[in-house]
């Protein structure tokens, strides 16, 4: 039982969850919401006027890449403290980055990463784990993450041999029975290596080395083969799969079929694929939207958005990588370029927004490709992804009635531009909570660097 | 703000929503939920003890038959006043019951019905308009109806020409037409009446009048063909349908068909469908089991039992229309034996029981057939279908640890037999709230006769 | 063995079969084809000089109205003798018409029916049997036609039942049992009666009485609907069943979705449905075009052709049924014109320059719809359908570089205007030949009244 | 025109079309047929009484490997006479072996291939070019065999790539791309590498080297994800590709699935697979059995069966490639033994007494799987492929009624067993004709080494 006054109620709050909106006070202690009524008498340390705007479960960002190596000494502009930053102020509470095998030991390869992030977070986080070989070694190590250390999930790459990062499909076959009898999710990024580099040898031959090239080099088949292929052993193998960043309408075709069949296949889409389509590889930054896979068609894109209003996506997530101007617009062929944009604060406002608002997303769907479904689907609920007694204080204020221009200074990563730049938000990330403390307000981080936890994740029965 | 003590706060309850499970009190003022929290310190007028156990929302069965009228004076067994009582024993804390036309003025019927439930009902209910026939003067009434009585729902039938009950196609699609434009869900008894008709014609020439034959008569594509005609038309006028009562595997299928073509078409089961299968009907009292559509064979039964599980199906009620053992045994064909078996109050014991426990029904599909849905779909959320701040106060508390036997002595139906006789489920229904008030405990109701409320019930964008 | 001269020769033809084309000489003898060769030099009655030009196996007819009552002594324009004069100008070598019901006695109407056909034709023909009614008396009729006179294919109709043509769900059900028994095709008029009257009533009542409205109340889904619905009768019975004259791309996609399950269901398009669209219900002579099912969309149009090369239709016929324009054009609304169009004679001319010119049909296309098919579906093979040996010699040599012009005084059915007037085709229906006999060269008719024979079909296994 | 008398006369023919059976005489002439008819009475030098029996257009087997070397100087056992004469007895009048590159010079490569048979062969036979490599040299080499050599279709493997065999996605593509071009055929060895070699190192690591770990290391959906990959290839690029030896139901649905959806893609499946299933590599000499791919289990059979009669395969071929006893034997490891077994011999005879007699497959399947649609689908008709006036007098004449044992000693392959020893099939060739000379008769084979043609291949419309 509690004694004393509760450490914070907010008051004011339209509350929203997968099942509805209401009206209501929510009260918080010791990090956890302990209460929700109509009127939270109790005295509080503290009490925040929600001024009857919306207070959702804090967004999920099931897929960042901080401090993510380029080459030598180069390594994607934020770190895990300007990243979380980003975060925090556009209302993500919780973000799960990866572990790059350097080894064989991949325990140690995660305990590394791990100290990287620990003093710098300043939200909660946990840490996929990138399987890039298979054997008994590798086995030994995975099951020790996975009993001991709180890994939920694997990351595969069905592309990427150069730098390593592919597996084989009869190691992917094998690392699914792994993760089967675990229930550990395999997160996948899903291209034909094998088209690519043939198209890419191509245009590179042909002298065709402008940013265009780069998503020409990547069409959509070369996505739906690999998830076609994927969802197969899925299938065969009985393990539950999520396809990361699918960019296609080819793509995502793929993953309703893999599901009407009983598959356990789970899409995610992000942010840069919902707003823009190929035809800025034309302009003359056009270098800086480079990503893999990369933006398609306007029908592709509509096609995503179709997709995300109906359900067929199970979240969403931001892939962000990002680097600076300098490093995106000098190489000279499409090639050279570092890929990946910035993205994990844009996701609340974005969906909302052109969601939401534009597109009638209700807010069920809303809250479930934000926070619910990427609680359930990568092990952290019921202390994440929802708004509900007993669960972490982790909720952002939205004002759906203040616009926000998206830009470079608006924003929070650590880059000197944003692919976003001039594009208009129909709301407001008022301010962001984590475990009841107030970590952001009105676009300022008000948080200690280091202050986030490390999440133990647990797939339980759905 | 309030003033005052808290009408009833719920001690030590495991809360359970379509998201999750979780440990909190719940506070009751004016019939209202108006906190939840871990611990409610504040002075109540009734505090109630959950010791640890679920507290569901309360169900809602949007399919009973009670004061139904079968010929001349004869009614089924249950009225408004034995039949809710019943529903409130079982967990079931609104229904939803049928106005049949006896003439055009529909408004005039929808009157003298309320009049019989309003003195009577002690849970809250609704009243669905069946339709059966199709002009101006009952385009007037039906629009009375939807704009001013609160009625979101009408119900048709493909069937029971006999009864002065069945639509033809072509009023059928101008009717879908009209409850587009009001958005009005259109219930409907997909039976092929033809087909019917013509093997009960067979049956009977040849001397087959047994119980079975009442099941071989209406084979399970009688119903499948129904359910794919009246896709068709929901699909072609817009119109959102639930296809009462499914009974077979292949009309379950044509439901899947026609939703993975985008068409608004939900399906309902029932208990009995769930329970038992044809072979009943060569019991000595197989003719008790006798309803419509009837009972199918065990692969049906399993393929019920699958949909139920993989979200195919809605919503779950019980159809219930009950009539004494001599009534249902005495008649020499099954022509003559009046269709329709109790089930309101088995519904959450049953689906508990053989769904959750035996067959591994997630809570989230439990919570989403018995309360969130029918809420949805029927008009009645926010207010019903949830256990939410600013909800009614409408739950139950279910013990899991404790056995339930289901006999007539058990059961509250106004009926000599039980068909579950001898069904032993592995829960108990230990008290029913409505709008804050105990009104069942243990089995026994202790409400007022007439404390229930008419629901206006409005669809808005789901 | 043979003695003495062959009785015809025919030099210098390209032969055409489902199988490919090949230059060779015909020799028949008694009727029927004796012998294919590069160079026949027995000694012959007659040659004919191919001179190099298509010689295809003579058109089957499956679907003409010849004589048909309308109402008192007014009849279809053509009788069995202009009718089936026309259909030998254009290649149609063998005709089956229908005989509709006037008592129970289903045989004796057989019979008088065969006698008003007998001694006008001039090509062989068949009967179809529609059913209207089903009972004992009915069943013995049928099993007599069936057994004993060559019938083996019965006509139902979804619709009609003001012209008490329509047959119920549940007789077609147990119609199909016995047409399974009995390896009997089942021809289906599909449309939905109820909709149809529905709507109808509506367009009458709100004077909306020109023929777009004829159109208007006979929508796709109304075919699609009584499609699907036969369909599935089709399937739990197991009988073959063919929907005669589809119209929309809807009831194509019915067809096509019952045989990727296994129904053994055809479909059966007309020259019109290839060649208009509803659009000419609005020239000021709309009324001549009034058919049932009536002409639809541009684009249900375009997915007929589809299926037609696609191999979705498993043939053609013309539902030959005309009337003077005086007949079309004088009644005040649609619904008092009788309904019909001419088009046995075009059948071979349209699809020839129409689909294999214009459209790309493969010649083993051409030749399965309008002759192989017919022939295995109709019960006709091998005497009818195939150009080999042992074959009736029912051939027609269609030139390809000499184009004919659609008139009403280029044609030859017994009315007063065509459809296809100003329609040009680049093709001509050189000649003729029924049983070894030239029968029609260069449009006229040189055959004698009557000459043609009751054809004794069956249907082995396909 | 002719002068003087026919080379030969086959009288009392039941001649097999894939329109149906019909009773003539067959006339040639030059090594065509140049007369069908009811009877012959030109003088000829030679005459044959069929005696009633069936005589069928000659099976072209698309799928030999002769003289194929495996490693060193070790080749199969067959070379290219003993081949064709085994094949000769069977009726098979038309084989398609493989040339695999030994360098980039495909034309040279093709030419030492050509020159191994020409003064071998007995029959006609063609060759499909084995792609292993893609760059401009191979291009070249192709577009000169495509343009002036007679080849019209290409086979890449997915796996073996230990063989130097494997292409890789990116060149598959850019290969379909130029065959769409030319309208060559792909046909494709359809196996995932990865996941085989995976298997097979597991299932070596464990000791597990017997027989039936050759199956279990290429389980079904082995086969499955290779065809849904290169179906998706084939729709992307618009090629027409043909999978080979399909041995799995999974493979098949993957062949219909695409089939559905428009793509261009055929099976083929082969005798071993329709008669026998993986409970054999259990017996004492189970590694005669041993394939790739391997046998399946029973139910893959049966499927395979179903598929052959529904249409859902194109062409049966044998994949003849077979070894003595000793070789297939002596290892120790089923990773050693030499894959392949004999086939080319029996395929009218399995296909006819196991098809045909005991599961109602129709003359017309069986015709067009042996003969009308490879000579279709590999570029060889109109001169193979149909008995009709003016293609090659390539046929043999079965006896339904005479049952021949399928042992070591009645047929003609170059090795000491038989799989098939002890199978008794329902029928027996008694006589093969090619190009109008009788080659074979009661099993003895009766031409001249060499006097078989090579055929320059060409694939027009269909």
């Amino acid at each position: 039982m509690l004694s004393g006054p509760l450490d914070l109620v907010v008051q004011n709050a339209k509350i929203v969850t997968s099942e509805g909106v209401y009206s209501a006070e929510i009260g918080v202690d010791e990090g956890k919401i302990v209460r929700i009524a109509k009127s939270i008498e109790d005295s509080a340390e503290r009490t925040y006027d929600a001024e009857g705007r919306y207070v959702f479960p804090g967004a999920i960002d099931g897929h960042v890449h901080f401090k993510l190596k380029y080459f030598d000494d180069v390594y994607t502009a934020d770190d895990f403290y300007t990243g979380t930053v980003a975060a925090a102020c556009g209302g993500v509470t919780t973000i799960i980055d990866f572990v790059t095998p350097e080894s064989l030991n991949y325990v140690e390869d995660f305990r590394r990463r791990r100290a990287e992030a620990e003093p710098n977070v300043v939200i909660d986080y946990g840490l996929h784990m990138s399987v890039t070989n298979f054997n008994e070694e590798v086995v030994k190590n995975l099951e020790t993450l996975f009993r001991s250390e709180g890994v939920a999930s694997v990351k595969i790459f069905t592309a990427y041999s150069k730098r390593g990062l592919m597996l084989d499909d009869g190691k992917i076959f094998k690392l699914m029975q792994l993760c089967k009898k675990w229930n550990v999710l395999v997160l996948v990024h899903a291209e034909n290596e094998y088209i690519i580099n043939s198209l890419v040898d191509s245009f590179v031959e042909e002298g065709k080395t402008e940013p265009i090239y780069h998503s020409w080099s990547r069409p959509d088949f070369v996505e739906a083969e690999a998830i076609q292929r994927v969802g197969l052993l899925a299938s065969v193998t009985g393990a539950e799969i999520l396809i990361v960043h699918v960019s296609s309408a080819a793509g995502l075709e793929k993953i309703v079929d893999h599901r009407s069949k009983g598959v356990k296949i789970h899409g995610e889409t992000c942010p840069h694929y919902l707003i823009f389509n190929e035809e800025v590889y034309r302009r003359p930054d056009g270098a800086k939207f480079i990503m893999s896979p990369p933006l398609k068609k306007e029908s592709d894109r509509q096609a995503l958005w179709k997709g995300l209003l109906d359900g067929c996506f199970s979240v969403v997530g931001s892939d962000h990588a990002c680097f600076d101007s300098v490093r995106k617009l000098s190489p000279k062929r499409f090639t050279e370029v570092p890929g990946g944009v910035a993205g994990t604060e844009v996701i609340p406002m974005i969906l909302f927004s052109e969601g939401v608002l534009k597109r009638g997303m209700t807010f069920r769907r809303f809250v479930e490709v934000t926070s619910l479904n990427p609680a359930r689907v990568y092990g952290l609920y019921p202390a994440k992804g929802q708004i509900a007694v007993g669960s972490d204080a982790d909720f952002y204020i939205l004002d759906p009635m203040r616009k926000t221009r998206l830009t470079k200074e608006n924003l929070h990563s650590n880059i000197d531009h944003s692919i976003y730049e001039d594009l208009e938000v129909n709301c407001n990330i008022v301010a962001t909570f984590s475990r009841g403390e107030l970590i952001a307000e009105k676009g300022v981080f008000m948080g200690e660097r280091g202050r986030g936890r490390y999440l133990f994740r647990s797939r339980g029965v759905a």
